[in-house]
């Protein structure tokens, strides 16, 4: 991002609060485990608990401490080269598909060495030093960055735990609370010549920026995000093996990964079940689906005589309605049945990953945070059950490759107006 | 297209030299090669030399003789599932990375299938069927499938030819004119609330259209694509090897296939050489550089301090630029140097491969003609020395994966107004 | 070969007879084919036809006219580079999984080529050298690698005929013997002592030698290979599914490939169906099954309460049987129906290919001939019908990898004693 | 093995303490290690230290306890699913490249089901049943299976945690003993018709039998396995690169895996390290060669003049010998310079393994302990550093693929007489 991204408008003390904030609920977040668990790399795409707990540490070693703090030890100065994860202006790195192969530094090891980094920054941030502000300014930073972790840490768990016949719960099953979906209804609106990205004070990503123009003609967006039963009709429709509905790529790797419903789902005994942080639970039909590819969900909207909106569309139609979902914090982990709004499940745009017009990224590896990845991937917008609330905002861009699905995504339906 | 994008402006007469005029330039085309020329095939990107021949005849027997002449016999109905590309609606196909094995139907059985098409197709369009505009419209989509065809033919050959040590010419080579490039130069252009997408009166694919308003932010576009010198510049200063030049896409495929130059290039006593339709040849530092992906031309650009355009940026920039580049019907298969006018390589914007806003593909298996590619790849704009010039117009949008280098693709740079 | 393996028993005179001979006998195998059939490679085990040719002319140049001709002058020095096999000490050569890219020098030009190799060396054994006996071996050894290229020429073809659905025979169908095939018996063998190994004065090759002592102890040995009616009795019996039948590389192999029946069969209207050189023909249920893999044949002897015979029983049972096979000579490439005799099929021992005791492979690029294979391949006996009859005899050892099958590749059954 | 092989010398009271001994002494091989250690997989022929004491627990409960012991009670009866290794005949299995992902049950709820099954075993062989023999005698081949997965659990251990560059090490490092290695010299055997294969009443694989009689032409055999001062003679020579040395296969693997030297190894101002269960350790010139393919050693045997002996001429050379290696029980876990005697490392022989004329697996699913790997694979002999002395005999047949390199192999060289 560029300098005046990197302007946050939280105080010292306000950042201080944040931080401690972050790191304890990533504490939190691990407790249900033992370490055995956390150690499991499911696939290159997906990093073991204990490597987020040691790499969200280390971007603070590394863009702050180092560089700022005379005579800063490591406990361990090779846990840089294990714990960096794509930044090449930050050096070597360890294999990412190998990251499984990382037995030590213990899970206790690792838990030490939060708390030298997190003691190290608390005393920054109670100085007097010059660059004080810069130094909050990087550490907000690294909260969004931690923040991001945590809704990795969990879903790449719950990628890992899908492996094991046993069917391990991360957290115990708390009964779903039953509430229908609202009918399936489209909003008009207008379109013209709008604006969209962030340029307000608070913190964003540089990919988030500049705000910019943009023409976006009228059309029409659905109240709700598509609901499993919705999905269900798509299966039971013959969806998943009707090909011109699908794009090429899409039929490609539905037949390579014999695709017949969303990852983690089975049958049994005529009724569905899916694998969640909570065990296994039978399908809540009138829940949002979740974990779909954009190949499926741009399938399902074509068979649904709609398409995906482009992100200028989804950021325009919800640019007055507040985030009301089922968030991280409150540790339900699976989208809400009935829910009319956003902040459920990631919502699949058909916007490539790209920068919007006049984006600068910020100088050096910083600078590598979104840039590099904007090529073969779709924007998601809005924030799923596992987002922490603090990250969620109306110009956040989230990306995946089209064929991804062990996020939790979704998407919700539009068309032209 | 929609039934309004399959209107022609051709009269039925037009469309019968236009027929006689293509199909008469793919078998010039073809002149100079030998049956073992034909069959190869080098990867599954590219096909035959006479699956081609066989697939454009292909496209008039499935759309036009098969559904509208009563009693059409084909030469053996088993063509249609050898000669079918992807056309999902039109039935089962012959693996695509398995057309090098068909050896029968010989060459000669090929030539003796176009005659046959070509005669119904003749006779077709001199009867006074009422659906003869119709079947005149199909006719001209024909023609253009087939001169796209044409460009794939002699790049997929060169593909093919380049696993010979023996660097055979397809055509003897001639001198190369000798012409210094223009100095670069950046021409400022205003953008704003403009239109692109085609809405003349003439033919033009479905993912061209609707003709739509976009917002164009000001910005620079250069005078001429850039050359081998400037190429070659870059890669003296270690652009292939400086990771933070490049997307992380682009650094894994460039590790894995060992990229260091542009396809097809090697050195020797200190001169670079390249294989081309013409054999081996040296590098012409005023040429236009050819042969490099999408992500070589995406790290060139952010290292000359420049980016890629946009298409809406690309096509509003030669809205009022003629064409006048160096055409598949000269014969000459090698971008010119000096040139500073677009026609002699696809230029790579930055833009992925979506739909227009308001997009409708036709009804029917013709419908999967663009739509179905839309997904993980860019548009290029422009035309090669490759391409026929009654291919060539300012709406044209081409679109290959950011991986792909076999095709005449080169590259044009932008920058903020 | 040592020097004495080199010796031959052939007059220089009878050497240029069966040059002349086996070298029409090629020309004459692919009268029937069109230049494309002959550039066809359908995978890296197999090569095109036209690289048979050419490779077993460069065989004669390399290994005779180069070293041993002053001035002599080949067509194009860069054959040697195209055609050269696997002969690591005679340079480098053209990617294995690349010959089918070679689609010049074109079928006329490797047909001029191999005329004037034949010249070449026809004029050298009409000469009065005093190396003349050497070149002469030289030349045998060159007649009987053309021989064993044969035998691949045209299974290499089947296999790349067998990729197109038009199912193009080599060869006009010719009506097939009915005969019904002799009971299964096992002749009793008491064993023992034994040589094996080639003690003659012809020609052998030095994998063959030396001849040496081995135990045997007592064995029964099928009166002749398994037939398709066994096999289909193996099929129905679930053989396939069977996991305990089979070796566990075995298992991996055929669920990866989804074998369920030998190479090239398919089931029509109840009946079993194999592509074949004469094109798509009923199984006979009478003749030897063939294309079939170790793995599937040592499970199906493991299902018939039998199993593999070794090298030494099977050299040691057949020392007094003469071969009374379907030659390639006699043109019907296809085992006959009925057939008791050896010579039909390749049969499936269950001994390794590895070194006899004592065996020195000869000096040079020539001493690459086998030994280099000795690894990972198990030994087959016997003959096919698309082997030349000159080059059976009892001691003769063929080698393949357990998985493979595009061979003609069968089995006996034997039994302890 | 049949039911004759079954039978076992030790008596009820002698099995029970040696069940006491085996488990004890796997306890007391994990006791270094960390939960996190203990779930790694490394590659698909390594299993996690977890997986190996689960394994060798469910062994005796799906043998013996299931079948035996009426109303027995696992802790979990999921666990069958998941420790299975490829018994095909005990039910279906979880992958075996998957067995990495099994965070639960945890090591401690594996150390249960150790306890648990240990229990259950020794009250058996407290009991008076009929069938009391027969128990004793599955369990001791549940002792002599559990000491191979010592060797394995160590071995698959070294494998994973040497993708970690903190280079962790399993026990501390202990000054090696400085011993000089004894010269190279060969001893002649005169061979003959000689038997081999187990023959006494106390423990042996059914591989080992039955014995048998086999001829072995005269040989030599080194007096010392190969050292690594003569491997870096190999190296310095430039054997990597000289393809004439090597078979095919070998050079394709070392091709593609950049073989350079053994596995571990590498190079650091200017001397050899090489990292082993107790760390990063200098390459002792002394000490045997070890973490080399059979690739390599029957490269290197070539180089040296001589050849890998066969496993009839190394089991009549070493009749005599005793074993007196550096056993897994002494805890050193590196082959020791200057051995002249066997059991430091593996030996490759130039054998392939096979059944031995006359073999009989045992019925069930015990029968395929041994027989369905006899294919693809060469036999080593002896035994190393890694094995425990019990599990030691001149018989025993120990096999591995030829491109495996992460057990403790190195070999002895052997000439003809």
């Amino acid at each position: 991002m560029s300098d005046a991204a990197l302007h946050s408008d939280l105080s010292v003390g306000e950042t201080a609060a944040l931080f401690a904030d972050v790191r304890g609920r990533t504490a939190k977040l691990v407790e249900p485990l033992n370490p055995e668990d956390m150690v499991l790399q499911s696939m290159t795409d997906a990093s073991p608990v204990k490597w987020h707990l040691a790499h969200t540490t280390w971007f603070f070693e590394e863009f702050i401490l180092r560089p700022r703090v005379a005579n800063y030890a490591s406990p361990d100065d090779r846990f840089a080269f294990l714990f960096n994860s794509y930044y090449v202006q930050a050096g070597p790195r360890h294999a990412r598909d190998k990251r499984g192969m990382i037995s030590r530094p213990t899970v206790a090891d690792v838990a030490a060495y939060r708390a030298h980094v997190e003691d190290a920054i608390a005393t920054l941030l109670v100085s007097n030093r010059e660059d004080l502000d810069e130094i909050a300014t990087l550490v907000e930073l690294g909260c969004h960055h931690e923040m991001q972790h945590q809704e990795l840490l969990v879903t790449d768990l719950l990628h890992a735990l899908s492996y094991n016949s046993l069917m391990p719960a991360y957290r115990d099953p708390e009964p779903m609370p039953v509430t229908a979906a609202p009918d399936l209804a489209f909003n008009r609106h207008d379109g013209g010549l709008v604006e969209i990205g962030y340029s307000g004070d608070g913190f964003a990503y540089d990919c988030e920026q500049p705000r910019h123009k943009t023409y976006v003609a009228p059309f029409q967006m659905a109240n709700r995000p598509v609901t499993n039963r919705e999905w269900i009709a798509f299966m039971d429709d013959g969806g998943y093996g009707n090909d011109p509905l699908w794009l090429m790529d899409g039929i490609a790797r539905a037949r390579a990964e014999d695709w017949q419903h969303p990852l983690y789902w089975w049958q049994q005994d005529g009724e569905w079940w899916t694998f969640t942080l909570r065990g296994a639970q039978p399908v809540n039909l009138d829940a949002p689906v979740v974990h779909v590819s954009y190949y499926e969900a741009e399938a399902f909207a074509r068979w649904a005589g709609a398409r995906l909106p482009t992100e200028a569309e989804w950021e325009t139609a919800h640019a007055a309605t507040p985030i009301e979902g089922n968030f991280l914090d409150n540790a339900n982990l699976r989208p809400l049945p009935g829910t009319g709004v956003w902040g459920d499940v990631w919502e699949w745009t058909g916007s490539a990953f790209l920068p919007y017009p006049g984006f600068q990224p910020p100088q050096g590896a910083i600078g590598e945070y979104n840039g590099k990845f904007m090529v073969n991937q779709f924007v998601l917008r809005g924030g799923s059950c596992a987002t922490p609330k603090a990250q969620m905002r109306h110009s956040y861009r989230t990306f995946f490759y089209p064929h991804q699905r062990w996020q939790m995504l979704g998407l919700r339906l539009a068309k032209d107006g």
